[in-house]
């Protein structure tokens, strides 16, 4: 099934203990996207550039299946474009530079096509651009998921709880559910979450996994998962790893079209290995060179990290 | 099979968001002690104390199958005491006091009964009292884990070292695999310890669960293991979770007796779960009245937490 992404696509510089990437692809869109494309198809692109942006890495998207047609390109004008700095450990990082460029002033158009959507992962931008995108869809899609972060909170935090009172499913790291409900613990957090709006929450711990929360309707019930991240011999750059397993799991849900909690589980694992490839190399480039004997052999891997005989 | 534990038996003064509380029972020999009473009989303690500890609480410690024919009692002196203050995210705290008292010059000496021990498990203390435990052992024992702390790595390296050498198992956590290493990555970290002697190593990550490594002979293959951690609604007081994790799964091993792979990745589990009631209440208070369908509960709780069906 078609799955519809909204976020940026971007030029980043990354300096991590490892080295330095100048102007490499990078943006929210561009993880999703390469994740979900070795799941499903196609993968429709809602995002802006300039005319600074690469025609060869255009051409590459399509031959994987990633529809462009809602990707705006400005002539005369800059892509947006991010630089950061990790620190050593990896899991902090200062943002050095970041010029919106032509993301000041987007707004988001869907090609008729893009209309019917019945998957639709809104990645991290301005609340008020993911409204536009949901404003434009003319029947309610299965499953709309969002990711956002710590700056709309603090920024524009209305038009936030506007847009998370109309997804299905929301992914925040763990600081970010903590910032957003004022509770320490997740699963107070989660609960809290659950209650405005989305059925489904999922919390990003980095290098310690993730928690998939889901509350039946008319329940107190909650039900957690927790989906481990795999124990890494090298980290070289986390940047878009979040978004990776966005990407991976968005595209597994629209491949296999069962939203149950179970198969929500198997979602996790899938993003989760998405993710875990994502930091092996700079950039994308090791999202572009997977095959699905290495995917399935990754997931084996996952369940195996976990399993008990008996 | 017997159990044998070493470490400090002594009194706590803790302040968490959720309270204080002043001058309770704490120490490693304490949580680990309790912890694996429930899955083990007799689990042998050797530790000091001074003429100040209740009477009533080494009663209670014998109705629960603890042996203290090694628990030196010296009159006319202090246990050692310990005051704390945590952080609001409970992942951090002060020491306000460490009053060492007996534990001053605390040496250790092991009654006949003790002195063939199949389960060694030596709790955080310097690492020249764990080596006189050792060496008054007389013959091999099945499984020899220990405890330790970063003070011991900045202060008594090369002593630490040799005790490390003798043991099977070593816990540590992360920043403190990290610290004993150089290395930032856990999966390098746990490479250069088990290089070191232990047959296995657990990282804990507190909130973020436990990792089990192991090296098999002559083989440059990882096993690693991710035991999560519960997501609890509330922890009150994280005081003694890692002696108990050690507790439950030194315990577990000893009741069971199979230190296969397998085996031990059970033991983690119960560790973990023993682990998650401490954190209910304050002090060992949450210890001190379990039963075994609450433990089998909690359990299965965490084999859920991470099962995906098919």
């Amino acid at each position: 099934m078609a799955l519809l992404v909204v976020g940026t696509v971007a030029f980043d510089t990354i300096e991590t203990p490892y080295g330095k990437a100048d102007r490499v692809i990078g943006g929210a869109a561009t993880y999703i996207s390469l994740a979900a494309s070795y799941f499903t198809d196609p993968v429709r692109i809602v995002s802006v550039i300039g005319d600074d942006f690469p025609e060869e890495t255009l051409a590459d998207r399509r031959t994987r299946g990633i529809d462009l047609e809602g990707l705006q390109v400005r002539q005369g004008a800059k892509s947006f474009f991010w630089s950061g700095r990790y620190h050593n450990d990896l899991n902090t990082r200062d943002t050095l530079t970041t010029d919106l460029n032509v993301l000041a002033d987007f707004d988001p158009v869907l090609p008729a096509a893009y209309q019917e959507a019945d998957y639709v992962m809104l990645g991290n931008l301005t609340p008020a651009v993911q409204t536009r995108v949901l404003d434009q869809l003319t029947r309610p899609p299965r499953l709309i998921a969002m990711d956002t972060m710590n700056y709309w909170m603090e920024h524009s935090l209305g038009e936030l709880l506007d847009v998370i009172a109309r997804v299905d499913l929301l992914t925040v790291n763990d600081e970010e559910a903590r910032q957003l409900t004022g509770e320490y613990s997740l699963v107070r957090a989660a609960g809290r979450i659950l209650s405005m709006g989305p059925h489904y929450l999922v919390i990003k711990k980095g290098e310690h996994g993730a928690l998939l929360f889901m509350k039946e309707k008319n329940s107190e019930e909650l039900h957690i998962f927790y989906a481990p991240a795999m124990p890494l011999l090298d980290v070289f750059d986390p940047t878009g790893a979040g978004d990776t397993f966005a990407g991976g799991m968005m595209g597994y849900l629209a491949h296999s079209g069962d939203l149950g909690f179970e198969n929500m589980k198997r979602a996790l694992i899938y993003g989760s290995a998405m993710a875990s490839f994502c930091v092996e190399k700079f950039s994308v480039a090791r999202l572009l060179d997977l095959d699905a004997d290495q995917i399935l052999a990754r997931i084996a891997q996952f369940r195996k990290l976990v399993h008990i005989e008996g």
